[in-house]
């Protein structure tokens, strides 16, 4: 749990955004719907800057990737070639008395004392079944001493003991025997299901029986009295619910995607999934998008677009929600066989990082970090985590904000040979036992190998293998023995990718030497690199990160705390607030409307006369705005020296300067840019 | 139907959307999914410019409206008020034969011969059957001359034809009697479903037949021999299947809205919908958006976002999809009583079409056009019709390709003051009698009256009214009887809303008078016009608008033909092609990069060496790049006089002319923008 204090920093900036305009509670006059969140006018202009900052970085300043722009609703073939129809699921387990449904793996541990019951019986029969009892009818073969009872259980329960404390084989037998007896009767007017309660240790029986005879009533036993089979301590059990000590069910799998019907008729056939991931449909287009954009491998495709995940707890306000956004990436290279085979050699990792990474020791150019032909899939992922690194800190994320996760083998899957996660340390974010913070994912840049198009290769029947003459070329010129390693090491990957997804030994063997056999044509299946970026976590760790309290104090000693929210000017919601010194002006009114219209077709600007400046100025700083523009007196030339100049304010430090209006826009546009 | 011509030209441009990546299938390589379509890197970049435009126009570039970005999954409470729950539904019907579904009021009109038969029997019982009828067991009370017979249809058949021509009553009674003695016996082993089937006029029984008899064997029937009971001419009928004349279904309501379940347990209480429009949103965020955005009424709030209907019939390519993108304003106005008594006056038609309205004759200034504070929802719906037009006409699609339709009362909701369709003539756009083609929707621009907000008022218990300080003030001033003239309007309108939504008499007569006391408080509901405009649709016209082909003879004269999309520099998917002269002179590359990077931070550039720089050229008018910049020799200086200048050649009319480098981007942008 994150300490109070984390909280807190989380609940003003719930608060900010509800208040400003950023976000807000989707369906709010409804009761809300859990998980779902709008963006109001500020945090909709915020998440359209980032998407097009995203997308401008991605496609438009390179020439090596395309766009696309996908169905959410696709055929569900794809999400079984991907794996989500079969894999993509939580542990969920149900509460056997309220059937309330629990994410089996975040249930929190408990101990106490669980009390099992084997049935119940219905009151209203026991004093028939006593009086028959005590008049020989139940038990014949045995004579007990049995204490004055006016209910089966305490008769049960006391024979317990009993069978418990003797040590004579022969009496406890008939005691067991006796017990059988009794339970057998009572359960004909009764339920024979198990049923089990954690209590906490020391808390008397009564309330798990209460717990216990709640479940047997829904079970249609009248007035039930729970038959208890035995007690005992547990420690740290995720078996039953925390709320009410009740059993669960054995944990089930529980597809997170939402699923519909697509057509008239809600039947098998129509079945269709809302997509958890843009990913896959940049796969399953990925021969359209190569055949019609005259790309040639390396190149990437990406894809800005809403995805689904009916998550079992959504949290951490927009960071876990079921609708989300991804701006997804797959950048299809070579295998390093094919780049082996076409230049000689696949760079070293010390090669790449010394050309790849930027530190402030190790500064790059543009020109040095330029991709190479020798780049095998180590260098391209390599590259990808240091551009993502870098459109971070171009939108107000330093270094120092971010964290990285490498995954271990073990978290990787099997097809993966790297993933690296990009960290915020957000207000919700963990401290480990040395009271670092990690940080929660941003992104995720992984090397997938040819995985995911091989898939829909089996799936589909349609090949997504390319072709490339350089390596035909270059295949035909490699002395045999190189050819030959390079064969067998192609080869045997795709045989441990077929074999691991399933096929058979015979078949997978045919068709990894096929797939090898292809290099000397010059085919091969691209392997990708995915960088994949949520919108909304990047939306919250830029609100996180720019939310800062400023306290001043006035002349009387007076002070006061605002919010100035310093988003990146390139992120900001509002550019600019344009604003006449006073409304009842229609001098001053005219020019700023003036200079409000000059600067509007580049960006966005917020025109506001209402209020004293000083205000006008402080809900800026709220909204973000990186920078105001006053019309005075001295604009309209009162000072002829000033005439059309304006006072341009900064929101991060509180300057304010002297500006030309003529040199504004440009000013403006530098900065924003 | 659309003509052949028509239907090539859709064909054409289809295959031109696939070849050059507008527009793919949605999953394509798994056969696709009906209804759904992708955008390529072309067609994504061409819907994120229009979709750009828009919220610009929209949004930025005015004071009075404020964007918002809602969830696809909203609380299912938003369609109960909106109506989609209950209403939003297609009539549709079944083929009693096959299953299949066809929207009911979309069936093709047949004309023909319906048989109708009431039943069928097995006809392996038939022999049996037969023999104990003559054996004088089946009919007792009457001796017929029976025709040789071997199967009980031509039994009955024959009975049927003696039963018409019979005059004598007594004995056409008899024969009845036995018929159904015939039909009451056979039935035992057989089916006395009633089923219809309509075949073409003169077409023999037997095919009617045949179809009746595998509607029988689907019920159970082995050798089903059908019972014919009548046959009779129909005109024009909808109840039959067209593929196979079988009987449909009576037409039932089939909800448009895709259905899925939110959290882990498919229950009642999770149902959810995908959104069938974005509007609905807006409505339930109004009061958060007025409350942090300082906005008054009058103002707006707009939505680009994705929607989903589960049509029946998707059809016209991506003009009606399963899964298509909006553009929503919602325009919050004051009611025209709150005008009259702020103002003294609503705007007459008259004023406000000579003041809001443009044409040849009579064009506008920016500063003529700006609302006026006694514009009522006449004037304000005339405003949005002719700002949504010019929005058209500033992407290319000139007032001639557009298209109005003024709904009529008879169309019109019940709560709807007036809708003005804007349509564009589609190349399927159905022709009138007199060979006219009016167009299809693009978009629709409603005057809605106060029904959302009311509706959202009444299902949420949140009160929806906004307070008017001039109102209350105006109000105060008014004479009596203007009070209660406007009073008596108000509530009128109040209360006419409540009793069409199914509020009783008493409590609608309550509240109307509760909200018409508003007033003197300065309290009303917001009226709203909403212009809700299709973004694929919109797509498909820019498409259609631009596809041209341009046929060129060269001096063999041999002829070719070559498509160049003629798309406004406003939405063209790339702006400029740089190209050098030639691939292997490196400073022709180099210099040609360099422009490339100059042109890059501000529009989509498209960098291409390879091929003849006609092909170039000829790529570039097929994607429909409105400029193409070359760099060759000249460039370089080989005429010194044209260092640093380059080609800039015109993809309409092929022209070329010489520009300085340094003048370039200025250039670019005036034309882009």
């Amino acid at each position: 749990m994150p300490d109070p204090k984390e909280n807190l920093q989380m609940e003003k900036i719930v608060s900010l955004c509800k208040r400003r305009g950023f976000i807000f509670q989707s369906s709010e006059i409804y009761g809300g719907i859990n998980g779902f969140w709008d963006y109001g006018p500020l945090g909709a202009e915020l998440k359209r800057n980032v998407k097009e900052l995203w997308w401008n970085a991605m496609t438009r300043q390179r020439d090596d990737v395309a766009g696309l722009e996908a169905t959410i609703i696709m055929s569900p073939q794809i999400w079984k070639a991907s794996g989500h129809v079969d894999t993509f699921s939580d542990p969920m387990c149900d509460c056997l008395l309220t059937g309330k449904r629990f994410r089996a793996d975040q249930i929190e541990l408990q101990s106490g004392t669980v009390y099992r019951f084997f049935g119940a019986f219905d009151k209203s029969c026991e004093e028939k079944f006593i009086q028959d009892w005590l008049d020989g009818k139940g038990s014949s073969n045995l004579t007990i001493q049995l204490p004055p009872a006016n209910d089966i259980s305490t008769v049960t329960e006391k024979l317990r003991a009993m069978i418990r404390s003797q040590k004579d084989f022969q009496i406890r037998e008939a005691l067991r025997s006796t017990l059988d007896q009794i339970l057998k009767t009572s359960k004909r007017d009764g339920c024979g299901d198990k049923f089990s309660v954690l209590v906490p240790k020391g808390t008397v029986n009564e309330s798990a029986t209460r717990i216990a005879a709640q479940f047997y009533k829904k079970r249609g036993v009248n007035n039930p009295v729970p038959l208890l089979e035995a007690f005992e301590d547990v420690v740290n059990s995720q078996a039953f619910n925390p709320e009410n000590g009740a059993e669960l069910t054995s944990p089930r799998p529980f597809n997170l995607m939402f699923k519909t019907y697509v057509g008239p008729v809600e039947s098998e056939d129509g079945i269709a999934y809302l997509r958890p991931e843009t990913a896959q449909a940049i796969f399953a287009q990925f021969k359209n998008v190569l055949e019609t954009s005259r790309q040639k491998v390396p190149f990437g495709i990406a894809q800005v677009g809403k995805a689904f995940r009916n998550e079992v707890t959504p949290r951490n306000f927009t960071f876990r929600s079921r609708e989300f956004e991804q701006m997804e990436l797959e950048f299809f290279i070579k295998p390093d066989e094919v780049v082996e085979a076409i230049c000689g050699n696949v760079a070293s990792a010390a090669d790449v990082s010394s050309r790849v990474c930027e530190n402030a020791d190790n500064p790059r150019s543009d020109e040095a970090r330029l991709p190479q032909p020798n780049w095998g899939w180590e260098a391209w992922h390599k590259y990808w985590v240091e551009e993502r690194v870098r459109f971070y800190e171009g939108i107000g994320l330093s270094r120092e904000t971010l964290g990285f996760h490498h995954q271990t083998p073990a978290e990787l899957a099997h097809y993966a040979r790297a993933c690296t996660d990009i960290l915020f340390k957000f207000p919700f974010s963990k401290k480990d036992a040395d009271g670092n913070v990690a940080g929660d994912e941003l992104e995720g840049i992984a090397a997938r190998s040819d995985f995911d198009l091989s898939q829909h290769a089996r799936f589909s029947g349609k090949p997504m293998g390319v072709f490339d003459d350089e390596l035909r070329a270059a295949w035909a010129k490699l002395p045999k023995e190189k050819q030959d390693e390079l064969w067998k090491r192609y080869h045997d990957n795709r045989k441990n990718y077929l074999l691991k997804s399933g096929v058979e030994a015979e078949p997978a063997q045919k068709q990894a030497t096929d797939d090898a056999n292809g290099l000397a044509k010059g085919q091969y299946i691209p392997h990708v690199i995915e960088p994949s970026a949520g919108v909304d976590r990047l939306i919250l760790a830029l609100i996180a990160n720019a939310y800062t309290e400023v306290t001043k104090t006035d002349d009387k000693g007076k002070s006061e705390t605002t919010v100035v929210m310093k988003f990146h000017p390139r992120v900001a919601p509002v550019k600019v607030g344009v604003m006449p010194l006073l409304k009842n002006k229609p001098e001053l009114v005219k020019k700023a409307l003036a200079v409000r219209d000059l600067l509007r077709p580049w960006m966005n600007v917020f025109y506001d006369e209402a209020g004293s400046i000083g205000r006008r100025y402080a809900r800026q700083d709220e909204a973000g705005t990186p920078f105001c523009v006053t019309i005075d007196f001295d604009t309209l030339g009162e000072k002829p020296e000033l005439l059309d100049t304006v006072t341009i304010r900064y929101r991060d430090d509180g300057r304010q300067e002297r500006l030309k209006i003529s040199e504004l826009l440009g000013f403006l546009l530098s900065k924003i840019r």
